[in-house]
């Protein structure tokens, strides 16, 4: 591992994006979100994912220019085509549009298909809720996760977030609907270490403590039948709003040469009160209750994220050698 | 236990609602609320909530006749002051506008307070999904659920309802955010059996087996911390639109007196495209997963609630027989 300051990591990775053919503010959107996730400790979402972007614009399946074609298909519901561009460029082309709208209509929605990975979901919240609205945002993803009781991965680890202004900052939420992401499981596997009991089966559908036998089965849904089926509302809700593909036939998110068909569905809404004095006391509230362990306060979705981030801040981002000799080397570095 | 046909039950119900001073259709919608949960085996938000209605309107914090008031705060934002009227008459309306509208703008949402219990958020996400729209409902309740890692009930059973259009029947998720019911415990304290470990917290925030002191505790969130997360991530949502109650703030959905101050929000969005044929096969290839046990099918969420709903119309519902007593005396039957 290498320890790398947060100025220097997002040169280098703008860098690296311009090289590929990434337009500068395109390059800036899509550095945002990796640098973000990486702050907070989202490794799975962060830097790692760079090389993979730029190899899928080398191979065509990333359009490193578009923002998507938008079309407004009634006065609040936004579908957009994101015609192969990058995640988080289309993600907040769309924001933009549907957060504006929300002023005067009170509420907006974006559908969203044939996008890049838009990565960390939290951001976008809390973006959202900084400016006094509301969010929430789900999206589909490769179909890694077993139906409860089931022996196959058929669902993805469909993400829901959602933001709702609160002071000092916003509340929000940012959770897969897997109990554990892929990403962890590939971590034990490269550390040889077992999981825990619950989290995977493998290729045969048996529970297995094996990671590198995981990487080919199924992950868990978080919450047991209640997880699963919300995993699976996501899934359809998803498709039914955006045409994008279901189950095993979604591509793209985890590989370099596929086009991405998953979707992703934002609703933003205005609030007609300001209630963010009343629900950060709520928070704080929460966050003093007394806790089962004394060592363990009670924490909000967030307060992890948000001291993780602080210190990235202070002492530099963590990433595997190779990834950042991978990003040095696209940004013509080394 | 006494079992009750399904048709004398809903004469005696809307009797027994008439005789309260409710007027026919508003009395005919609240008992289509009850019965429809009764026959899916939703006990807890079945028929026992009669009495408890009609004493709520005997003591002036239930209006038999209002629908609300509502606003539009925007094109597509129905804001419903529900002016303590009967929860799904009020809720039924406020669906109906936006159902509508959301026709023409693609989204709509209507946030309702100061509303009475608005019961089994299933029905009103199947009604909206079989006319080809998607709901999105979520509602806060009394603070039942203690923090993930803490001791004292601090949020609702907050539940979430999801309805999708498919074939034959819509999909429908419709699930609490805590782990068991409220109601589910009342049972097994009047049942004197002990309840799994995990389900619950007792007065002093210590884990309890006693279905007794677990009434006066907490019952913990479905899924640990991420459950905890959504079910908090409501609470703040309907409050943050609607203005509600927060945490131990939240009266009036257990009791018989007290103005009923949580929130209720509902999203209708109109799909730009018809999904509901590959929805539905997908939740057909989900059906046809094999099973870890061969004995128990994987289920999509509502295949449960439909068997069960099947055999109560061929078979009738059994309720207890003091709670049915009492709704016959409130029908001037006895």
């Amino acid at each position: 591992m290498v320890t790398i300051d947060i100025v220097p990591a997002i040169s280098t990775c703008i860098k690296a994006l311009r090289l590929a053919g990434v337009p500068l503010e395109n390059a800036q959107i899509q550095t945002d979100l990796l640098v973000e996730a990486e702050l907070r400790g989202r490794a799975s979402h962060g830097l790692q994912r760079l090389p993979r972007i730029i190899q899928r614009i080398a191979n065509g399946v990333a359009d490193p220019e578009t923002t998507g074609v938008a079309q407004w298909k009634g006065t609040a519901l936004l579908e957009v085509d994101g015609c192969h561009g990058l995640g988080p460029v289309v993600a907040f082309s769309a924001l933009k549009q549907i957060s504006a709208r929300a002023r005067e209509t009170g509420v907006a929605t974006a559908t969203v298909s044939n996008c890049n990975h838009i990565g960390m979901l939290a951001l976008y919240a809390q973006r959202i809720a900084e400016q006094g609205q509301i969010l929430i945002a789900m999206t589909t993803s490769e179909a890694l996760v077993h139906p409860w009781g089931g022996r196959k991965a058929l669902i993805g680890t469909n993400p829901i977030a959602i933001g709702v202004p609160a002071l000092p900052t916003p509340f929000v939420l940012d959770m897969a609907t897997s109990l554990v992401s892929m990403g962890q499981i590939h971590d034990y596997a490269n550390r040889d270490q077992p999981l825990q009991p619950g989290w995977a089966l493998d290729i045969h559908g048996e529970p297995t403590l094996d990671a590198k036998a995981a990487r080919d089965g199924a992950i868990a849904p978080f919450g047991d039948a209640k997880g699963y089926a919300l995993g699976l509302a996501i899934e359809v809700l998803v498709a039914g709003l955006t045409g994008s593909a279901l189950g095993t036939d979604v591509k793209g998110t985890l590989d370099n040469h596929q086009p991405c068909n998953k979707g992703d569905v934002f609703i933003v809404l205005q609030p007609a009160h300001n209630a963010a004095q009343a629900i950060s006391a709520y928070l704080d509230a929460i966050r003093q209750c007394e806790p089962t362990r004394a060592d363990r306060p009670v924490l909000v979705p967030g307060d992890r994220a948000e001291v993780v981030r602080r210190n990235s801040l202070a002492n530099g981002v963590r990433l595997p050698v190779d990834i950042w000799k991978q990003i040095q080397a696209y940004a013509g570095e080394k």
